[in-house]
């Protein structure tokens, strides 16, 4: 199986130009060239809403747009000289934002007001606005495999799935990564546990890799219900769509539903420890403030001391694939 | 001076995403896992116009989306597994083509077609319609000026100025090249040349950078009229934006306006010899296509041979910055 790399970095890159065109357009630049000034000062004097700046200010150190020292913010030398309204010669934002009318419009009102789109006010709403009709949900499904996929095909080489002899994907969504490990690994079992919806997009895709001998689907909700058991417990792309809290929530209902022995393994597009490099973990991270109140991205070490917390004995951090990166917390 | 690269990259993300994106929607990637193809087979196949198909191809062999091997372009392992709608289990396609929803379109109608947007029949037809109002002039003047600024930079360091005494900038638009020339080089003067709409523009920036007793406009139109005299003629995104008929007019106006002894000064995005690497020369050749009926981009060599039969005694081919590059004619 090949890397997906150089498919989804294409796919990421408009989002690198929305990012740079919503800084462009709430005057991050102009104001920057001015003076460096901290997050919240700069926030303050756009009028940008709380929640998703620290993200986008990231992602804009990452794609080489400002400088970050401590929590002050610069523009880089080709920002200040090409994106400063106020240097005429050489600014070329109007044209960019003429030439890109529209595209960065969802990502800069977020950005304005603070507030997801689609009126979603919790994670909850927009779980059932998506999972609300059989479309929405295998659409939303495909995107969960569609950003999934580069990492379960890496998961099922690198995880010691010999140690072990079963696994839940909590929030499987179609099931790609527990269908990617079994067909790799003849000797593991696997459920795949989400909302009752799902079900269908599941068994159509794990039944297309003849895995339904191995793999079964477990109807539930991870907030109201217990978690599957299971000796590797596996969330993707899980824990970003929720707050602090929920995020803990889960880690403490994965501690207790493992064995002794067990592991839970944790994939995401980590942000890097020092959030300057991974622009698309940022990016993504934005993304959960437009779609998913609460939601946010993190680093490898936030989330190791919150499995500690939980009781895990021993944590580590693995690069998987492009911008992805796994955790792994042993109980 | 700070090279715009870093900005210029990012602006033109997009457009990678969207040349992808517009090969899914087409089925490219669909047609080419059953069997490799020649370019003109595979328009056939998937009923695309004429005109964009090579550069729309081509560019796919620069974002690593296909190999090509004589005329035959094949997926590459990453696009097969990926983006073929054959492979359910992996195909990435549906989920990009909801989650980006009309990025893409325009350029897709254009290979559908094989007709420019807005109805342009001629390039003339879009110079008419872009320069008929002033706000449309300006917005489009300033767009000249981002693309223009980077190689003007480096054009003002990298070309023997000393051994010459004046230019002229055809097609000149806000004359940022010759301004950043001359703020570099005072014993040089220059002439912008350019549609008299253009007039307001040029003296307003040029103004702007305190040149005005050593920087004129000239109205003309290239075609009716002779090219301005000067010791060097410059043509920076002028060629690309016509057929080769009128490329080739161009040049013999050139050869005939310089003075023995001086030189053409060609610019532009400049597709590499092999047509397998500049990603965005490729890109904005099929831009091109979708603005300019019968324009597009061009290879280095490509570029000597018609300078050749024009009559310049020597040429060279010189990289600027990021993806551009210039062609140089001495008389």
């Amino acid at each position: 199986m090949t890397s997906p790399q150089p498919v989804t970095e294409l796919f990421w890159a408009y989002w690198k130009t929305k990012t740079m065109l919503s800084a462009i357009e709430l005057g991050v630049f102009t104001e920057l060239a001015k003076e460096p000034l901290r997050g919240d000062e700069l926030a303050g004097r756009l009028g940008l809403g709380p929640g998703a700046v620290g993200d986008f200010l990231d992602a804009l150190v990452a794609l080489d747009l400002l400088d970050r020292t401590g929590d002050v913010y610069a523009n880089t030398p080709a920002a200040d000289e090409y994106l400063d309204a106020g240097k005429p010669a050489t600014y070329l934002g109007d044209s960019y934002l003429t030439q890109c009318a529209g595209l960065a419009d969802d990502l800069t009102g977020v950005l304005r007001t603070g507030e997801a789109l689609r009126g979603a006010r919790t994670g909850r709403d927009f779980y059932a606005d998506t999972y609300a009709t059989s479309n929405s949900v295998r659409a939303f499904q495909r995107d969960m495999t569609a950003l999934s996929i580069g990492s379960a095909r890496v998961i099922a080489d690198s995880f010691p799935w010999d140690d072990y002899r079963s696994l839940a994907d909590i929030g499987t969504s179609e099931g790609a990564l527990p269908g990617r490990i079994l067909l790799r690994h003849p000797h593991l079992t696997a459920v795949g546990f989400d909302l009752p919806q799902a079900r269908e997009g599941f068994e159509e895709y794990t039944g297309a890799l003849d895995l339904a001998d191995r793999m079964s689907f477990q109807p539930g909700d991870f907030f109201r219900d217990e978690l599957p058991s299971a000796d590797v417990l596996v969330f993707g792309h899980i824990l970003h769509n929720w707050g602090l809290e929920e995020k803990r929530l889960l880690l403490d209902k994965a501690y207790r539903a493992l064995p002794e022995g067990g592991a839970v393994l944790i994939y995401e597009t980590l942000i890097d420890g020092d959030r300057r490099s991974n622009a698309v973990g940022l990016i993504l991270s934005l993304m959960m403030h437009l779609e998913v109140p609460g939601g946010f991205d993190y680093t490898g070490p936030e989330c190791q001391e919150w499995l500690r917390e939980a009781g895990f004995r021993e944590t580590r951090v693995e690069h998987l694939d492009g911008p992805e990166s796994m955790i792994i917390g042993f109980k």
